[in-house]
Parts: C-alpha cells; structure tokens; sequence
C-alpha cells in the first residue's frame, strides 16, 4: 500500500534536523486529546509532516520542466503524487509530506471534501454503479438511467439546502452559476410576459437570433457584489469582482455592482460601525435594483466572500437581503460553491442566517464534487423544454461521489466536528493574535467552523514559510491568509498547524 | 452478467408478430459479411432491436413521472437502463433494446464513442489510477498529479491534431469554447499592447472590474456562423444561432454573424452555385472582420454544422477561411465539439481540408468524454498566470477515459472503420433516395464516414416511426435527420437501419 509507505517514510525514519524538522517538541498547545469517529479513517496517516527537500524538490521540478512543455504550469503550486497522498496530508515526489490544512486557496482549492485516498470514497468508486457511470455517460436531459431520480434523492437532494427540493445539475462551479442565472433571466422574462402560457412574439424568435432586444434580454442583468467571485466564464466573470487579473482583455456585461460590507475586528469593537456598513450596503442594493438601466432580474451572494479575501457580514445583513430582493420581486442567489458542505459548521453557510424564506437558487461544486442549483419553485422550470438544457448537464460519476461523501459526513458527524474543531482553531488563533497583534490581525470566522481567516502584512512569506515547515497553506485578496481544511481535520491537526503558524509569526 | 441477459431476451424468446417484431426477413440489401476486429467486442450484442411496449413504457412512465418531481424531465427522450445497454443497443426498463444508430440528437447526442459496456473502457475505469481520480480530484492548475503529461502525452495529446502540441483542459464543449475564446481575447489585446511584456494600465486595471473599456474587451467579439452551434453558455451562446429556444431571454454580446453557404444536393449538379454560395460567404466574413465595430479576435466554425442540421462546405471553403483570417490576424477556432474524434472518417474532421497551415484552436469534448482546446503558438498562452485559470480545469477521470478510448480506436482501425461503413451506409441511403426522392431529399455527408444526414419532409414521423420499429434516431435542424453511429457501428447495423427506414418511407 502507497498509503502505508508514507506513514513508513514519516514515522519511521530517522526525522533529520533543522527548521525543516518538526520534532515532537515546542508545541504551544497542548495536542488535544479528543479521538473522534474519523480518527479511525486513516490509520495510516503521518503524524507529523515530512520536508525533505525544497518544495519543488529535484524530481518534481524535472517533471514540471516536462509537463509546462505541453500545459501551462505557471499556477502551480506543488506537484503531488495522490498515491501517497493520505487524509490530510498531501505528498509530492520528492518525498514531502505536508499538512493540507488549506484545500481551499491552494491544494484543491477548498475541493476535497473528506481526505486524500478516503476508504470509503475509494469503496463507492469501485461499485458496478459507478464503473456504469464512467464508460455509460448519459445525456441526463434526454437519456437519464432509470434510477436518476434514485440517485438524486438518496444524495444530491439529500444535502440539499431546506425548502429547496429540485435540483438542475451541472459541471462546475461557473457553469452551476451561469446555468442559475439563465433560469434567473428566463424566469423574469416570463413573469414580464404574463407567465408560461404567454407566447413568445414573432420579433422576440427573430431578433434573439441576433443577439438583440426583445429577444435577447440585454436590458436585464445580475446584480453581484464588490470583491465577489462567481466562476470565470462570460456570464459568471461580469459578475465576478476579485481581482483585474481575472477580468481583464475579457468582455463582459454592463451589470450592477454593490458593495460588500467591510466589517471591522474585532466585531465587538465596531458594532454601529459594522451595522452602518451593512445598512448603506443594502441600501445600496436596492438603490440599484431600482435604477440600474439594466433590472437585476437576480442578486447572487457568497455567504462567505472566498476568494475576495474571506469577507463576512451578518446574518441580520443576509435577512435584509433577502427582505429586499423579495420585495422587489428579484431572485436571490446563494452562491455555496466555496461555503456549502459543511465547513462552516453548518451544512449550507446560508443556514446560518435563520432566513424567513429559503433563497430561490443555492449552487453548488468543489466539496460536493458534483455541481449544479438547488431551487423550489416550479416557475424556475423554464416554460419549454429544451430552454435550460446541454449535452451532458452534469456528470453522474461526481452525483454517485457526492452521494457517499454526503453519507460519510452525516455518519461521522463531521458538520458538528467541523463546528467544534473550528471553534479550537479559532480560540488558537485568538491566543496567537493577542501575541502577535502586528502579525495577525483582522481575525475573522468566529462560529463559522474551519472557515477561518487572517490578514498579515508579511502574508506571502508566511505562506512560503508554512510551506517550508510541513504545511500548505493558501492566500486570498491583498494580506488575507485562508484556512481551508477539510472535514477530516481534528484537533491534533489544528495543533500542528498553531505551532507553525506561531513559529513564523515569532521569528 | 446484464448484458447476457439482453442477449437472452432478444435472441432466445419468441419474437412477437406484427409491425413491431423485426424478423431476419424483408431485408433490402444483403447483411454485409464483413466482420471486422470490432465485432468481437461485444460478444452479447443482439441481432436484432426488441420493441416490447410503447416508448416509454409502463415502467419507464413511472420512473419518469417519479423522476420529474425533482429534475425537469420534459426533453426527455428515452428512459435508459445502461446495465442493459451493450454495444450499439440501448435499453430500457420496460425491456425494450433499440439499435441506437444516432448517438447525436438524441442518445447521448453524439458522445457515446465506443458502445454501451464497452469491455475495454470497463477496465479502465477499473484501475488504481482510474480509482485516484475519481477520489482525489485534483485542481490541475495548482496541484497536478506528477504524471499528469504522461497523461496528457499518452492519451488527450497523443490524439491531437497535426500541428497543435498543447492542451487546456475543460469540462465540456461550452466551457472548451468559451476558454478558447477568452485565450483569443487575451492573445488580441496582447497584440495590440505590443506584446507580452506590455504591462496593462492602471485605466484597464481599474475599469475590467466594473466592466467597461478598456479593461473589459467590449470592443472585440467572437465572429461566428449563422445556423452554428457552440455551446449554451454567456459566451458560447453569443455565437451559438442555431434556434430561438436556445437563445431567447438570456443577455448576449453583440456579436457579428456570417451566412453559412447553403448547399445545394445532390452536390454534382450545383457546382457553379455552391461555389457562388460560399465565395459569398468567404466575403461577408471578411468584411465583418474589416467593418463590424467589435473587432473579431476569432473566428468560430465547425467543420459540418450539426446542430443546425448537418450543413457541409467544401473544404475550399475552410481553405478560404484559413487564409482570411491569417491574412487578417484573426484566429481560427475550429469547433470539432461534434465532429471529433472518428465518425467523419478521419480523427478530425479538419483533416478532410487539407489547410495550408492548422486552426489556432480545436475545441473537444462529446465522444472524446474529456474536452478543452488544442493549440500551438506559446503567445496562446496568456503573459501571466491565473488569467485563463478555474478550480478544477478538467477532470483526470475523463481524460483516462479519452486515452482508453484512444487506444482502443487505434487498436482496432476504428476511424478506417467509420470511413469504410460510412461508404456502406452512405450508398444504402442513395438507393433509398432514388426509390423516393419524396421522403429522402439532400442527403449529404459522401466521404465523411458515418456523418450522414437527410432531409424529409415527415421527419417527425420517421423519427417516431423508427423508434416504434427498433432504431433510435435523432433530428436537428427544421427537416434533417441526423445518422450517428458510434465507431462500433458496422455494415450489419447499417443494414437494420436501411431496412427500418425503407420501411417507413414506403408506406
């Protein structure tokens, strides 16, 4: 077993000296006796991380030489070798052994839900039903498998958000995006026409044959906020707001933008600031859902600003949101690509906001490994078929994925271990900040589970630095510092990371 | 083993009387005696089609009136069972096995390659390599497998077309073309600033995130064909001018179109006209690309138009292309979404052409199962990285998957196959076309394998009829009925399609 190698290298070797060595010692925090459920998962896993050599070491960085030859490798981060990758620790070639605490910004960008080489995944990845799957791809809009709606219901639609019991699937996190937005559009248009039975007009099928109104509805858009990310193709990139780097040379649609509420920390100290924020935000809002030359027939929202730097705001701003978007008759969007499958502590982030009705569209991708939008209300059924369709309309091999992801997580309890390993996580933060005041500030995630975050002014250093000690570590925004662990993170993994995380913010 | 079962069913119990019951008898043309290495692949595969009930069935109906609840069900074809499915016959619960000669509009809308359960696909789908995939996803930008070329060298790469060495890996042939489209963007607008090394302005930093120029390329378009097909997203669906429904309320770019030439058939006694209809063509493209105010950075084609119901040009047409977007600095994207990967008779259609110089960009996806974009010139690859960037870019379940698909093409001459079928297949059609030149009109698609279609004018009819009669067809466009077989599909196939459709048009 790959899996039983790496264990071998870690525990059994003579662990050489140096920084890169990290002995049993000089832990700040006493490792955390608490042995849940998903201990037992991998009983192979390190116990400690292993650097051995730069990272990219010699080996990798020949097979990177090799790869950027026929694909671009100028994002990449480290090279891995998914053998020997366990739970949360994550190798490469060259015999390095890292905690993955951030699959968010980096390793998988917040996409592997469960661990690396998880028993139980690679069990339902070897069923009759999966095998199907690969070689029998269907056209789930024409050809579905008989037990589709089996499928669904026994996984995707068993994690879905409350209220929301239909599904559209899809590929990715843009296209789960993109594909919300055109039942958005659609349903707004229809609404405008008297509803599904009022017919199309001759000059509606004509000109959206040329791109132009009536029939393509230009005067319609999607409202999305400063600093938000919502996927990098035409549609979701107009309403992606991150950074220059992934808008820029692209056109995109003249669509309104509000700003996010910059909440101050500590919150206790900020309250009426705070509460100003998001009060002129949603003012904000609704200002333009009023006098936009383009009408949001949709706002879409991250419960959670990811990739704009882990940017908060209150439940009571998301219960205006939805008042508002309610009130003028636009759909509200919750974007969970990042936030969804419980790393908050709660399954979908949105549940923490105690919403008086559901939002009409959650999406969804990278934990789910499956993607798509959850949603109620028949009217999002566009009144024709063939309107919200494509070839493949998602993959049934990441549907199967998500289903036994979803039942690992609910059998382990791991929304709930999440919550509480955030809640150790975050008090260790709490401790490191006070000492380190200059070092890590604007800590934020307070009962959010592992969705944690900080800034630092010396952020890139400290990411290459963590690095260097064994952990892997992502940035987002300017100075933010993301901790993305997956669900299998414990205590004793939290530990490892606080002692290096204090190691560098020391020096 | 299901697939026994299949065979049991079919070939061992009584076959009922009537319209329905395909007895070996009323051939119109001999069964071919050629058996090529093909036929052994799938042992179990019926003789014949079984039409047992109504399609769909009593069964099928409830699982389908199940299914709606929760997923729109309304472009529904036919419900399958793939447990039962083998080769080219697809099944459903209700027992019924339908000879699935168009694997395009309708099964699985051209993207099934090598046959239901196909053995070989089945053993690779069962490999540790295969397993890690499914398990440990990668984000292949940031966190590649260290083998990830030998993947890409050995499968996506080894399949790609004269001329283009490299690879971005996408999901599927919307996010293919609208990736390929945002590099023609960056390429452009790189052009323009003087190359590589040009830094951006502080004015197009500042206006890409609200949208406007010069930051957003709102000046630049995508040039692509009337009656054309690209995808169903923002972008894709820009270009896409295939059928109001696809189009209708969903905001779109202001784009230019060109006229696609409009063949006339038989071909031989056109010439003049065809050539007349796509020199026209030639010179609305070029002065689009001269006039229109969004300046095309490419130009989007495919080698036969499918969707839009299977148009051809000559291949001094895409010549023509070739050499006005050269000469222009335009980029050529040649779209082999559907036309890739064999059934022309050729790996890629646009080897047909016979270009001077090969297209910028190939986009793929469908029977390839993974999907992206091919290309050459390292000024493709955008001058920093995380421009042309998403989480997962891909799947490696897919692209295994592409390269047992490859290799088993390459083993068994699949591609010499479709040629050699699509002549067979292609003079049955004729005989039939001269009996009733009424019911079967512009058949086109001579020397382009498999890629046969028609136009009749009871199309709706034929398709209903043949799949009452065992052969499960697809239509596009107002009138056509496409053919697309899977590379599976041989004389002896041919031969129960011919018949089923003589026997439609002669009544």
């Amino acid at each position: 077993m790959a899996a039983l190698r790496v264990s071998r290298i870690s525990l059994l070797r003579p662990i050489p000296s140096g920084a890169r060595a990290l002995g049993p010692k000089a832990r700040p925090f006493s490792v955390s006796a608490v042995r849940t459920a998903a201990s037992s998962l991998f009983p192979d896993e390190p116990a400690r991380p292993t650097v051995k050599t730069d990272i990219p070491g010699p080996v990798s960085k020949k097979y990177i030489d090799d790869l950027h030859e026929v694909f671009d490798t100028r994002s990449l981060n480290m090279l891995a070798d998914y053998n020997k990758s366990i739970g949360n620790y994550i190798a490469d070639p060259d015999g390095n052994v890292l905690l993955d605490v951030f699959p968010s910004c980096y390793a998988q960008i917040a996409s592997i839900p469960l661990g690396y080489n998880n028993p139980g995944l690679i069990a339902a990845s070897k069923t009759p039903e999966m095998v199907s799957a690969i070689v029998n791809r269907p056209a789930l809009g024409n050809f579905p498998p008989y037990d589709w709606a089996d499928t669904l219901r026994s996984g995707i639609l068993k994690a879905a958000p409350p209220g929301l019991n239909q599904v559209f699937t899809a590929m990715a996190g843009s296209d789960a995006n993109e594909t919300a937005y055109k039942a958005a559009f659609m349903y707004r248009r229809q609404r405008e026409r008297g509803g599904p039975q009022a017919a199309f007009t001759e000059e509606e099928l004509n000109t959206s044959m040329n791109n132009t109104m009536p029939g393509s509805a230009n005067n319609l858009s999607i409202l999305s906020f400063k600093t938000g990310f919502h996927g990098r193709l035409f549609g979701s990139l107009s309403t992606t707001r991150s950074k220059p780097i992934h808008k820029i040379d692209i056109p995109a649609f003249d669509w309104p933008q509000a700003t996010f509420p910059q909440l101050k920390y500590p919150l206790e100290d900020h309250v009426a600031e705070n509460e100003a924020a998001e009060r002129a935000s949603l003012e904000e809002v609704e200002h333009l859902i009023q006098t936009h030359h383009a009408k949001p027939a949709a706002v879409v929202v991250e419960p959670i600003q990811s990739e704009g730097g882990d940017n908060h705001a209150s439940p009571a701003f998301f219960r205006g949101l939805r008042e508002i978007t309610a009130r003028h008759g636009v759909l509200l969007i919750v974007d969970e690509v990042q936030t969804g499958v419980g790393a908050t502590g709660r399954f979908w982030a949105h549940e923490h906001w105690d919403l008086p009705s559901p939002p009409d569209m959650v999406t969804f991708s990278k934990k789910a490994q499956a993607a798509g939008y959850y949603y109620a209300d028949p009217a999002l059924r566009p009144n024709l078929p063939y309107r919200q369709f494509n070839t493949w309309m998602g993959d049934p091999v990441r549907a199967l994925l998500f289903r036994a992801i979803f039942e690992q997580i609910q059998q382990r309890g791991l929304v709930a271990q999440a919550a509480r390993v955030g809640d150790y996580l975050y008090a260790g933060m709490q401790r490191i900040a006070e000492r380190y005041p200059d070092q890590v500030a604007n800590l934020r995630g307070k009962d959010r589970g592992t969705f944690i975050a900080f800034d630092s002014p010396r952020r890139d250093e400290v990411l290459h630095r963590a690095k260097s000690l064994g952990v892997n570590v992502g940035g987002s925004g300017a100075t933010a510092v993301r901790l993305r662990p997956m669900l299998v993170f414990e205590e004793r993994h939290a530990d490892i990371f606080l002692e290096v995380l204090e190691k560098i913010v020391a020096s």
